[in-house]
């Protein structure tokens, strides 16, 4: 008999994914591997999360019966193996293009994307409200939640499955255990699992221990005497013996990830079991792709520009972000550094090396992060928490209830502020001006160039009481002409048509739009500094363009400050409105306006030479 | 030898606790819950939580040298025992009075207040940055966090946790566990707790098995020849024991709570050990007031009219909000309510006292309740979460990224929204207003009486899409002109001097104010109504009142989009700015300009006769 050659492009998927055989199932994780690895290395995305998950996400599909089944991926950096077997194969290649398919769940997308992802340890809390929803409507169908350890140093984590452990609900949790988040893992939880992980032994002498002392013969002493007394003891010992069982679910594994007959034994035994089940689920990120499992963390995200690109030393606000603080740090030794699970990606990997006492990695935890910092300067030291904008929403209570109520002096070093591009809707850095405007206490900076970066931090650190800001954004300096490298305002020339107002990197295309307006530079843009308002008031027409949320935001704070100065001008804001969708940088700021072009037509400064079409 | 009498008031407060005997404690114990319960009677407060942890309070006093240890209170609810033992007996009588003490930890207050209080959860994470701080400093002392079990439904405690278990801090965690939150706890982990509590036989059963593992002589078949094997997978087993061992922390207790002695006996244990503890303290909440002890939850807060006033039943905005909500709830099934451990406090026992099955208490999580309604939602059901306005702030992200990204529509009934009174700056309402103007796919509505709460309720759940927002005060409806019960916005009068535009409860005040202006009265304030531009259009001057944080609110987004559409006249804005600190709600009114008389000095419309001075 011949060999059957299957491919994905041959099957109704995911409905025939339960007719293959092991070793076809095999032949199929093998091409989804290939085509994962040849895609990213092609758009950028995330590597080593979706190598690792490929024969789990099969498992799962062939196990559940989505979209029946709602299956929630926590993060959805994961999902790509998901994707293909989705019915997404032909659109893959749009993998994080304008209009194309999204590196994260989308339910728009797909009716087999149950939740939308993008931020960390949601997945089970969203699973649950399925679940409860489920039941309600009747249906008894399974929810599944499949959500890494990383994602478990998150708090939201532990309240969804305080919460969906105590249900009767047919909700499974499994996790995706690689000993990773972005960055090595940490806290006591990550030891927690890793023993769990050493000790399958562990838990085949737990089943072993509990049968022999349900059999357990009565001869012999001291020893019997002993047993017989503490048997019910010793029983309640082994119930709690995992956190998970401790949280009410059944618990079931070490599993091991990429032994697809194993994964489908557990999570067959998992579904019919209706009610919370735990599955322990054990994968190495980067599977099959050797360069990728030596170094996970290294291809964890990979950017369209080639798998080295995003390397952590090359020039970028990032990198001078952390350099400064190294530096600031070694002069001053209550300066510390906090990071949420971003060591590299927010370049504190430099003040990690030289100052690895003052360094804290707490984990996916930025609301922790936050409180903790609090703690920290109540002590006396400068906490300098540096977080992605999209991430610090996460704090925002505590930003305001553990640090500004009493004035508590931390720096927040917002990194890819603004657009980020391919990552979409759920990382754009659009919402931390507005955000921040609505917090007493709180002072922003938004540098447009790397010096100016280093002037706003030291600023921050010494020069600012309270909650002090510095956000930047994703990638390079652009800015080539105006770097006046100020941390507060610059204006060029006087007497101009109109003023155009801006801040951050956009500030570099505003200088080649302006024509024949002056520009106002805000690097200091919250609270507004009396001067700047002098400035405004001179003007007739004002316009201010911000790489921004709009609502609430920047542009309309300055524009209520001048008309409560009696301000009698015409004030026009060009900023963003609602999510931005995954697109490229450059294409985001187009869409926006917020290139040259845009910039240039809002102002009536368009010149068929100067405006690109 | 005549027996010493010890009061309060002859003591060197804390140093001289530690040279006083137990029955001087126990006398001192007495004293201090007369003096809570006097206190609270006059002056509102938290009773039951108080009472419960007196012993507890003296016993840590005793053991840790606070301000060189640094004690942080989680929530503060229990502090008042602290109070009265480091310096604060003499103007306790002015506990959450203007200018007094306050019912909550404030280290503005007392170098022994060593962290802010108020919101629940946040005192592990705040501990331990505080612990790494002192470790920093080379300072030797001890961070004690003392937290509630309701607390720890909260995602931010195992957060904290999961990060201090893995240091070597000397931190000191201490459980206070009293089986309430606030109304009755809920979810796994109450129950795991509950199971230990049970077992103080299980954890002496676990010594001696560990002892008798070590010791066991190798005699008898077949049991010596299984238990040599499993000796060591044994001990593993015992190390899993308790959750809190599991992340890291060395695990004392269960320990009567009001027995001073094993307390002591206890935290000094847990002191020797120089690395993180977690004791396990069992009180009984209300201890030693029989009323309270017997309704723990009806006890948890008094205000000052009497310890009845705020019993459940009585007219006010949260009964009128929760009936309104049960009898939408018998029409359609597929209306959900959700609460956050505040089922009675939010008026939501009507609903589940009617749909049982479709009521949600998921603990303080607030975090998780926004993305578990957020699944909800996905699956066709209509989530209601009532939620404090100062409690909201904790789901910021989870607002943004898990509902309005996907638009999913959620309902918030949005409670204590404005000023709160005597629990000061902490439980303000007055950011949400701010907050979610910055979120995309939201509409918020704030009624001015119960008729438009009722009415902007079910415009909420069945004509507004994405996030519907219905705000309302805390206390009774006032308004007894002007009722006009829209769900929109109304206009009294035209052609007057100016306009005065507002919101909510204080319409009612402006009604008065507002001499020869009109009124406009907005009900819907985000997004603003093309006619409510229309109608400020057409005057000169318009005066904007706002029982809010100012900056980002309602007001500047109207002013806002007014000079977009080329207004040019005056717009003045009376907003709160900052933090609003304890005072009645009325004194807060006056204070913040928004009474009747300040609002007729801000519009020129004081005439002797009808302002109080």
């Amino acid at each position: 008999m011949e060999k059957r050659r299957v491919r994905l492009k041959d099957l109704t998927l995911p409905q025939e994914l339960g007719t293959l055989s092991i070793p076809e199932c095999e032949q199929l994780c093998r091409e989804i591997r290939k085509i994962i690895i040849n895609t990213v290395m092609k758009n950028g995305g995330h590597l080593s999360s979706n190598l690792g998950t490929v024969e789990l996400t099969l498992a799962v599909h062939r196990v559940f019966h989505s979209p029946a089944d709602k299956i929630v991926w926590d993060v959805g950096h994961q999902s790509y193996t998901h994707k293909l077997l989705t019915g997404r194969l032909k659109d893959f290649s749009t993998l994080r293009k304008k209009d194309g398919i999204s590196g994260f769940c989308r339910p728009e997308e797909s009716e087999h994307d149950a939740f939308i992802s993008g931020h960390s340890s949601t997945a089970i809390s969203a699973a649950f409200g399925i679940a409860e929803a489920m039941r309600l409507n009747g249906d008894r169908h399974h929810a599944v939640a499949v959500i890494g350890d990383g994602a478990f140093t998150g708090g939201l984590a532990y309240e969804g499955l305080n919460n969906a452990g105590k249900s009767g609900d047919n909700i499974v949790v499994i996790l995706n255990h690689n000993d990773m988040s972005i960055s090595k893992n940490v806290g006591a939880f990550a030891k927690y699992l890793t023993s769990i992980r050493r000790n399958s032994a562990y838990l085949d002498a737990k089943k072993h221990t509990e049968q022999f002392l349900d059999n357990v013969p009565i001869v012999g002493e001291p020893i019997t005497k002993f047993i017989k007394a503490s048997k019910s003891a010793l029983k309640s010992v082994l119930y709690h013996s995992t956190m998970f069982e401790d949280m009410g679910f059944v618990y079931v594994g070490p599993v091991d990830g990429h032994n697809i007959a194993e994964l489908e034994d557990a999570l067959r035994a998992a579904k019919k079991l209706r009610r919370p089940v735990f599955v322990h689920v054990n994968t190495v990120k980067g599977k099959g792709f050797p360069p990728a499992e030596a170094n996970p963390g290294e291809f964890h995200a990979i950017s369209a520009e080639g798998y080295n690109a995003e390397s952590f030393n090359n020039a970028s606000f990032s990198n001078v972000f952390g350099k400064k603080l190294a530096e600031l740090g070694r002069k001053d030794e209550n300066i510390c550094a906090v990071t949420a699970a971003m060591k590299y990606a927010t370049g504190l990997q430099h003040f990690a090396a030289e100052h690895g006492e003052r360094f804290f990695d707490v984990g996916i935890a930025e609301s922790h992060a936050v409180t903790f910092s609090a703690g920290l300067a109540k002590q006396g030291k400068i906490p300098v928490f540096a977080v992605y904008s999209s991430f610090l929403q996460r704090a925002y209570d505590q930003l305001i209830h553990d640090a500004a109520t009493e004035g508590e002096h931390i720096v927040l070093g917002i990194d890819r502020a603004g657009f980020v591009g391919e990552d979409g809707e759920t990382h754009q850095g659009i919402f931390d001006v507005p955000m921040l405007i609505t917090i007493p206490n709180t002072v922003i900076y938004s540098p447009s160039t790397y010096a100016e970066l280093e002037k706003c931090l030291e600023r921050a650190i010494y020069h600012t009481d309270g909650i002090a800001a510095v956000r930047y954004p994703k990638g390079t300096e652009e800015m080539t002409i105006g770097a006046e490298d100020t941390d507060s305002y610059f204006l060029t020339g006087s007497g101009g048509k109109g003023l155009a107002v801006s801040y951050g990197r956009i500030v570099h295309s505003l200088y080649s739009a302006a024509g024949d307006h002056d520009v106002l530079k805000l690097v200091k843009i919250f609270p507004i500094d009396e001067e700047v308002i002098e400035i405004c008031m001179k003007y007739k027409d004002i316009y201010f363009f911000e790489e921004s949320s709009g609502s609430g935001g920047a542009g309309e704070m300055l524009m209520t400050k001048l008309f409560e100065n009696g301000y009698k001008g015409n004030f026009t804001i060009k900023a963003v409105n609602g999510f931005v969708r995954q697109m490229s940088v450059d294409e985001s700021m187009k869409e926006y306006g917020l290139d040259v072009c845009g910039m240039s037509r809002t102002l009536g400064t368009e010149r068929s030479g100067t405006v690109e079409t």
